[in-house]
């Protein structure tokens, strides 16, 4: 067995409002941080998991993106998995 | 004036509990998604930024995770920026 490290993204779909990054960006201009134009916030997940290869880990962090992570109906995920 | 995307990550500190990341380590095991060591959880933020060079853009987009973004004392961040 290997050891991997998955770094997963999972961020609000561009078709639907992000109240929580709206907040943020007027933060951002009422603190003097210049220059922002949009902000989106979403969940950065990092997992750690053992597996014998590394197609086999990608199928399970897949899995559960799928699964538990990411409501694929309002937001999207991407990830990066990497032996360590 | 030069548009930026900044990709920021925001996560606990390896000496803080994590237990949101802890919860998923078990529902993924059990969902069947085997082989998890260790979940952290963080947030993700993509910010839109305009500035007059990449130098520049960093530097709004650090201001920005200090004053905001991360509360320095249980997270740490790290970010890229690009032009886009």
């Amino acid at each position: 067995m290997k050891n991997f490290l998955a770094e997963i993204s999972v961020l609000p779909i561009k078709e639907i409002l992000d109240p929580q990054g709206k907040a943020v960006m007027l933060g951002l201009n009422n603190l003097g941080v210049g220059g922002v134009q949009d902000v989106r916030i979403g969940k950065r997940i990092e997992m750690r998991i053992q597996a014998s290869s590394l197609e086999d880990a990608q199928k399970h962090v897949e899995l559960g993106c799928k699964k538990l992570l990411a409501n694929l109906i309002m937001e999207y995920y991407e990830f990066e998995v990497k032996e360590i």
